[in-house]
């Protein structure tokens, strides 16, 4: 695995406003001007043929490669993204933008509504991956991009990658979608339920108008140690904590923490705390389960026009993303003709896995882009 | 499935007190009197060999067959126990006890401390799995029996039963474990954990003093829902309910109910609200969360002084308590030379199959006891 990073980079933002300020959401609604975070590495070459656009997952943000100035931890896919990696900024040029709804840079309901002065809070409107999709392409068309090489992200970001080949057809020349899948299912909704329940019954959410107040820390925190079950496996949670108590000989017989797997839990909710923004986490589990590529309609037909290739990845022992779901769009895919590669990754990481089986990721991507070179535009 | 059930029930109750009125617990703290709610059903035979003790899961009561006068629904486990059913009340001597920290009659924190005249509330001592069993071999050895001739339980009442024959092993001559573990994982604690933060993060719990009071329900409501989907598979999840909208054409577009599952859980949150003591919620995790039969030890060892024949069943989408779970002290207990039946019920009612999958556990336990009743006493 080449250790390289791609240095210090910064975040930038691109905002658009449609005829006259505001674009159309899959709502009906109509939301603008609108900013897009993101930021880029590599060089964009001569035929604008070598861009690839990196989708982030529910929490994470435009950086995903390289160091912030004074940061002490790189982008969220640096192992993957840099010289020599997987997405190879010596022959490829990437470009990582923050989605529609989140609050690290892009607009979302932490943002300032332009017609109140004040923050949106639940004033903004209910937004779609398609929402998302839309607004990624404003930024990719301001770039000057006709067709990207690829489109490419885990969990939420290939939800955006599978619909980025059904929105624009003739921009996509290859997909790389990992541990997702074409629809949420009950239990994906049901976990979001709970997590957006605990945040809409902290008292301080105050009905999302708590900008400038307290936070709802407590509902966040309790979200956070849920979605990190659901991220790890159960496997990969008994080898690493076990049974194993913090910093006490033997168990407490009291209600105060007895095993390091709550310590990390409780670790883990109050740093999410500090870095996201309640509000964002309700728009965007809403946006996920509200997620249905077919829209409730046939899989089979949704892919028609569609001319990218496919690298599909899933994750033994994801149980969030479960292999079953890829397969079921890949189905769709192998049926409507698509050239698709199909890889299971053998790990005991969970959903976790697409963010640190690199190595494995890093030699099917790597040699999956550089067919994508050869292949002819769509 | 004989439908013919027990007919009318009532609890009953049995308060013990040793000298001068306290029970040493594991933990080493005292506490007493001590009252265990329990049903019975069928008769005791001449020579009392006839007695099966029944163990109920985490939130459930001594009811386990037959109907209480005016009720609407039957005991918990009421396809299972009565006339010609698995547990056949016109052969056995069927007992169901409540368990020591529960709510539904036993001791526990919300019982009152003879010593305030309030509520226990917080100054309720941590309880074990082993407490539990202390303090239901008090009942058996009021009602005369000397030995059982089974002990059965699901879940949390598999661990019971398993402790039964290692704490009382002249006493236990066949244990009936379903959908259980012999120690509590990393995982079943990280679940356990979120849902006392839940509870515990709720201003109405007010540090476990809220008798009388407003009850901790927004808590107790997220506790529950968690709960329910872990006891559901993937599978199941998705075949009752899918994306189902619920009273509703299209998505909402806000943050209302869309979505069945959603609907199903906010009911089951709430109505659990109404029936269970939030206090005793985070006692009985507790327990569970404590519970490795081998004491953090060798679990090759832990069985030496068993003679018991075992019934092991498990449900192939439980995942809450996996069957390589159950094949662990399997092992353990074939390895000790323990006459040993393993099944693996393949279903995808996960882990709720244990209330649910009454035709392929009434087979198995039918036959089971019949060839315990030729048995010679251990």
């Amino acid at each position: 695995m080449a250790e390289q990073s791609f240095g210090i980079v910064e975040t930038k933002f691109f905002t658009f406003a449609e005829s006259p300020h505001e674009m159309t959401l899959k709502s009906g609604i109509k939301l603008g001007p609108i900013t897009i975070a993101y930021e880029t590495y590599g060089q964009l070459n001569a035929d604008k043929s070598n861009a690839i656009l990196i989708f982030h997952a529910l929490t994470g943000d435009a950086h995903a490669a390289g160091m912030h100035k004074d940061a002490k931890k790189p982008g969220w896919w640096d192992g993957m993204i840099g010289p020599d990696k997987a997405f190879d900024t010596n022959k490829y040029f990437i470009i990582s933008s923050n989605c529609l709804g989140s609050c690290k840079g892009s607009t979302g309901p932490a943002s300032i509504n332009p017609k109140t002065g004040k923050p949106y809070g639940l004033s903004f409107p209910v937004i779609t991956i398609e929402d998302m999709v839309v607004a990624q392409h404003k930024l990719i068309q301001h770039l000057g991009i006709k067709q990207l090489l690829s489109v490419a992200g885990g969990s939420m970001g290939g939800l955006q990658a599978l619909l980025w080949t059904i929105r624009y057809p003739d921009m996509v020349k290859s997909v790389i979608a990992v541990a997702t899948n074409h629809r949420h299912t009950a239990q994906q909704i049901a976990l979001h339920e709970v997590c957006r329940q605990a945040i809409m019954s902290d008292p301080d959410w105050q009905a999302g108008d708590y900008y400038g107040k307290a936070v709802p820390a407590r509902g966040m925190a309790l979200s956070r140690m849920i979605g990190h079950i659901t991220y790890m496996s159960e496997k990969s949670m008994d080898e690493k904590f076990g049974r194993k108590l913090i910093g006490k000989e033997k168990l407490g017989y009291d209600f105060s923490t007895d095993f390091e797997v709550e310590n990390y839990l409780k670790y883990r909710g109050d740093s999410f705390v500090q870095r996201f923004d309640a509000n964002s986490y309700l728009y965007l589990t809403k946006a996920l389960d509200y997620f249905d590529i077919a829209d409730e309609g046939n899989l089979n037909t949704v892919f028609k026009n569609t001319k990218s290739h496919f690298l599909v990845v899933a994750f033994t022992s994801d149980w969030l993303y479960p292999a079953y779901q890829s397969k079921e769009f890949v189905k769709a895919l192998k049926g409507g003709g698509l050239d698709v590669s199909y890889v299971e990754i053998n790990t005991n990481y969970g959903h976790d896995a697409f963010l640190v089986e690199i190595e494995g990721q890093s030699h099917l991507v790597k040699h999956f882009l550089a067919r994508m070179e050869n292949e002819p535009p769509v």
